[in-house]
């Protein structure tokens, strides 16, 4: 198969505007050096959008000779593209969409590159420090809203799901955008792309112009690219901090059927809301999909109360094949996280009392070593041994999907997970579940081939 | 079958503003005396967005205690509603689409009334007075854009049509918003919202504020609901002043597969494009639909050449299954017509050049007896002819859905249409065709029956 | 002296944007036929701007072969000029503010002609027929603004004072600023350009758009060119409904001291406050100057109360040198209107509710027959009394200024004025003040010969 | 003399609204340590517009009880002002241009400290390290406009000016003003606040919003209290980083007549662009008054060739009483600057390729030895002259006006100047010609006492 390519060279839409000489030195030189790989990687998922593949491999295979260069011109910088994807393209014109994501992509990796990583003002060791270093990319970004009132809603779920849960999510973000929420998610297809489109329809009835907010990271944007619709994209630099960016930016999430990556973000949330420092701060979380997913929920729901407790299901509740329902509940959540931020005085487009434990925020590289060290044990804290799930799920999709997963899997075989047998057991039901669901991978996968094997122990870790 | 009502008092969104005295007066007393039917059935209909009805009158009886009044409070004017459909709110507040819809129908009502009917300045008798009344209903409802290039594209086509052709009529409106071009529709469901939703999302994508323009008339705004979406309502007083709102107002015309209102639509701009006082005016018109509905523009191409003559043809493209081409030429045809303007410091917002006959502006009240005495000869001139054949469409459009024409016909039997053997077989095999393919009215009707019979002669008219 | 001259071809900046077929040709008409004296009488004043003439002839004079067209060029109409005054270029190029106006004037002369004089729906032999005329005309020009507050206040005082008052009523100007009022002047120098002067430093400190509404007429714009600051300029037809947008549109009147003109104003706000029909309408008036000018204020204030009455004074205060306290007043005032007109539902663009009688409305011109039948008698009504001595000084400033009062008085000798001797003296004396302290005419002139003589009677009429 | 004040809580405008914890942290402890005698001390500056003083302490000294502090409350951050100056507030209320330039300093002190001064990034030891915290300090501010022509136009000239200086002041910013064109000044009273008035009253003339744009410092701001009018107000650290900020950001420097301040720009201006590197780089340069400062301007020009050689004066023009010239030389001016910029890709909002040599970048603290070691011989390259100058210059204006200048002379004596005679004699006419023209103190002050002696030797250092 042929994949049509196109030159072509553009300017950014009033962002990067006022640069120091110094700046524009480093942009040009995202172009070269160690930079190079992860801009052009990141640049080249947002360029083949409407295309989506669950291996960036073999996206990067598949235009070997896509170029994208920075370069100075008369007041401002460019980007000079060659070989790009053509579908990207209306009548040799660019997308606008696509223009401001590629700039959105130059901006984060540079950004975090030389303000965060190389800048001794940032302690990337301290809570505190990451989360600092989690708010300045998001205001570098310029995605926050200080003069709104709270109205963001992130929609989590898979990003390869059958039809009626797609038309599901679009029905669920008509009912959020008729009562003027704005829209974050992964931004990819399927759940991450519905909500937004169904936003903007509800958006445009009511005549506003709304939020849509994608936040990826490199390791997942070749598999999730951004839809157009996203206007305002930012690139975290590992999943643990876009996660982050996820609750600390959201005031409400609503998570529909997905796989192994969803199942990631909700035991980060639970793990979140369960901590006991949070024990006072609202935080609106939904489960739904129409009425096929009631099984699918069922099995979540099983998963959560027999690993963490029933005293989990306090923090969400389950929803099925009812939009407006969501669409209302969410709204008054959200007005109870106002009235909350209100009588705190704290900030409206940060969520800044939320305690984020380090367990969730040190980035987790998935190994065989860190798989098989994880603490899968009823003897945790609830919210800790979330903790560890969350790393688990997240071993799992690198291990599926990512290039670094599949190549260790390759060489070293499977992924080993320890624990409970009252903590694995359920974590194998869950998966074949999922396996037999067809929620591992992207349907053109024929079948699934698992990258991990549970070793239970009867005996539990004294607490 | 019950359906919800509900009380509200709403303000106009920065309409209506700036009034006399005599101006407010003359609103308030639209909730009583002669014009208040017209009001209450125009504004429930835009109340019943949602739940398309193919007869008018089942709507009234539905919502019989249905009540709407203009009053006066601090600082303006505002609507009282009265047990209106439920539908339309969201946690009991206006959709505010639905709310601008409202006062677009109670601007226009007015308008027409007061500032056209009842001005001497107007002569209704004259094509330019005619002409003028269609700018000046068009300017006081603030749709025209004076700045921009020529970017509206009517979108014609039936209001019930199956999901392959309606989900076409999106993948062109998505092709004509990635392009910056605006619609404008007749503003009800299938081929009229399709490329409005289409669209929205394409202009999401190049980051556009589109305009979504609907231009209705009292007649069919009750089957023909204006969708939300559409940002621009303008009530036209009949049909033939909405007809040539539309192409004075349209850059390029795009034709979906549709029932008898389709064919008259046809017609009509056929009819003005083949008069030879136009000839040097461009105007791109394309009729396009899905493969399935490559049979349906073959019979309409048919029925063109045998009553029009082949030269027809040079005025119509016919494009099957290919949204993004469809796309293309439209924008090539857009900007030739800007060319064309410019060339002739001609306005871009509105084709005053174009001659319009007067056989196509006078309203053509459908009654056994005007429709007996059509002239459906060849010895016409084509654009004559295509006169004629458009009231036999508009006629027969009117016994099947509108309350006078099928009182009519129960009362008097049958329409009778006279003319030429070789202009009527071809009417008759085309409405048979409508009739099979069930274009002649909504689906939900469970058979058709013809409201009309076609009496043929073998001597044409001397020409 | 020789006057630059320059050619100039220019279009209007968002003005007369959507505009019919037949009105783009009325305003080609303005070029020609009887309206063109008119138009370029008017254009070259605003085009005179910075170079006062108290005498409209010499402005003729002076640039007899200033020529201006109406053409339409591709996207709408332009103006072109032939022997402009230069000064109000820069580098060749217009000043914005006075390519404004000049297509104020354009808009209103042919909006005036067409629209409201030869429209039978407006009956200028009705009071009602005038006020709604005189709301079109300025709804027209778009100078109301119906979602903001009341806050426009009027300016009235003479075009030529000296020194120390022009710089006190740039104080009361940036104290009304500082207070986000805005500014309405018959738009000439002296008085009327301090308030805005200072008006547009205080909005400049407090961060406002502000508004400076210039009111003009033809008979009085050759002699009060509008400084370009005024960003909205409206040309009424006659000196009676300048005179009823004044006080519709101002929210309060601040008098500085002057000198015919603005004595014949004095005269119409307080006869129409002292009308039994308004006294509960609040409407703050407020006469001020700085020291020099408060035996001036005695003066008007001794008129007034010996002429209309002592009941007169609790229409107005007298404050001087205190332009803080003016603000202050001023400010209280205006937020007593907002209160009135809310609690009565009234609109706060347009003064609906108050009476203006017709001897107000009517316009008066002043002939040596007219003059003569003025009804200066004690045994009218005071508010009719005012309506009378408002038409006398009317016709003393045409006698002074105004081309047709000139040659009237060259023709027939002086006006005669009838009266009782207890108006009839105190107006001698007031006008033998004005003669004495120059304010009878721009100071250029010499001397001042009197146009008028007072033929007083000892006999008053029964009351 | 008793001085009103008053107590206030006031809000930021739109400015400091999405912030960190950290900043937040910080803006509450610029209310408290180190900060906060300096962010008192400009605060009150700021709070003291209009009533000008020449001597800092005087300021501090009458109002003793003045607070300022920082809290934090819902919704952001807020300043509480206890006894302030109570000319600042109208009926109670702020001048907003007056709470905006309090945040202004709010935000300048603390970003300088942390970000700049305590930021191990910015190097401050070399010459682009300090150019990248000028940017930095001036982006932070928000002052740069990157969509826009060059435009902006440095005034620079005396605080206390007789009154036709001043009105020829406001005559020349009038006239830039109507060419479109921004003003920056040092945002005091005299010459740096008539061209801002001027161009206010020209701007709204063209229907523009203009900048107006103090640049101050804290050892300055007390005697040069921003006029209101200046809508972007920026606190640059020291003296050098001040005038950096003036040449890097303005397109055209427009010199009026001053004192040793004056004087002191001059030379600097002056050394940088007779800097060999600079050769190319047009900038221009023009000294103007009114006919009476014909003589001044003479005196400067011989000064000029004297000690910087006749080559100097190719780099600037002298205008006498002719502001329409010197709009019309800058706008050329301003028109060059931007096609050299365009051509050499380089920003329009900050003159990147300037070089300033070092000599007038390091902070030059006058003290004893400091002005005693200056190099003020022909010996060095003419640029380099004129940095030892400017520093003599900045010395004396030290001694003359700022609190540890007139300290250390009390206490130590004048200050002594070395060099040779043919430097030294034409800056003791200078010098003299300022005591005798009242140019070196406000006129309040009664006599001048010289805070220097100029120690001249015969033979001048071998070049």
């Amino acid at each position: 198969m042929q994949h049509n390519v196109l030159d072509a060279r553009i300017s950014p839409y009033g962002s990067l505007d006022v640069l120091s000489r110094l700046e524009v030195g480093k942009l040009l030189s995202a172009s070269q050096g160690n930079l190079y790989p992860l801009f052009r990687s990141c640049s080249l998922a947002v360029l083949n959008y409407g295309d989506y593949l669950d291996d960036g491999r073999e996206l990067l295979e598949r235009y070997k000779t896509f170029d994208i260069r920075v370069i100075q011109e008369e007041r401002g910088i460019k980007l000079d593209l060659r070989n790009a994807p053509a579908s990207v393209f209306v009548d040799g014109q660019m997308i606008r969409g696509i223009n401001e994501h590629l700039f959105s992509v130059l901006r984060d990796v540079v950004y975090t590159d030389d303000a965060i990583n190389n800048n001794p003002r940032f302690d990337l060791n301290t809570s505190d420090g990451i989360t600092n270093a989690v708010f300045h990319i998001l205001r570098n970004a310029g995605i926050m809203r200080p003069l709104t009132n709270p109205r963001m809603v992130v929609c989590w779920g898979g990003h390869s799901i059958p039809p009626d849960e797609y038309d599901y999510s679009k029905d669920v973000g008509h009912q959020l955008g008729l009562r003027n929420l704005d829209i974050c998610t992964g931004c990819g297809p399927g759940a991450m792309k519905g909500p937004m489109k169904g936003a903007a329809i509800g958006h445009a009835k009511q005549r506003i112009k709304g939020q849509y907010l994608g936040i990826s990271e490199p390791g997942i944007i070749a598999s999730e690219s951004p839809n157009p619709i996203v206007n305002d994209l930012v690139i975290m630099p590992d999943i643990e901090k876009r996660l982050e960016a996820f609750v600390r930016t959201g005031h409400a999430i609503v998570v529909f059927p997905g796989g192994v990556g969803t199942a990631e973000e909700i035991l980060y949330i639970l793990g979140i809301l369960m901590d006991p420092e949070n024990s006072r701060i609202p935080f609106p979380l939904i489960f739904t999909g129409p009425a096929s997913a009631a099984g699918y929920f069922e099995m979540i729901d099983q998963f959560i109360t027999d690993t963490l407790g029933l005293v989990a299901r306090q923090f969400y509740r389950v929803v099925i094949d009812d939009a407006e329902t969501v669409g209302r509940l969410v709204q008054e959540g959200v007005e109870e996280v106002r009235l909350f931020r209100k009588k705190t005085d704290d900030a409206y487009y940060f969520n800044w009392q939320l305690k984020i434990h380090s367990l969730f925020q040190q980035p987790f590289i998935p190994t065989h070593e860190s798989m098989r060290s994880l603490d899968l044990h009823k003897g945790n804290a609830p919210h800790l041994l979330a903790a560890h799930l969350r790393r688990a799920f997240s071993g799992i999709v690198a291990g599926n999907v990512k290039e670094s997963g599949i190549l260790a899997i390759e060489e070293k075989g499977l992924f080993e997970l320890h624990g409970d047998v009252s903590v694995l057991k359920p974590l194998d039901t869950l998966l074949t579940a999922f396996v037999e669901q067809q929620r591992m991978k992207l349907p053109t996968a024929t079948t699934y081939t698992p990258c991990y094997k549970l070793l239970s122990q009867e005996n539990t870790q004294n607490s």
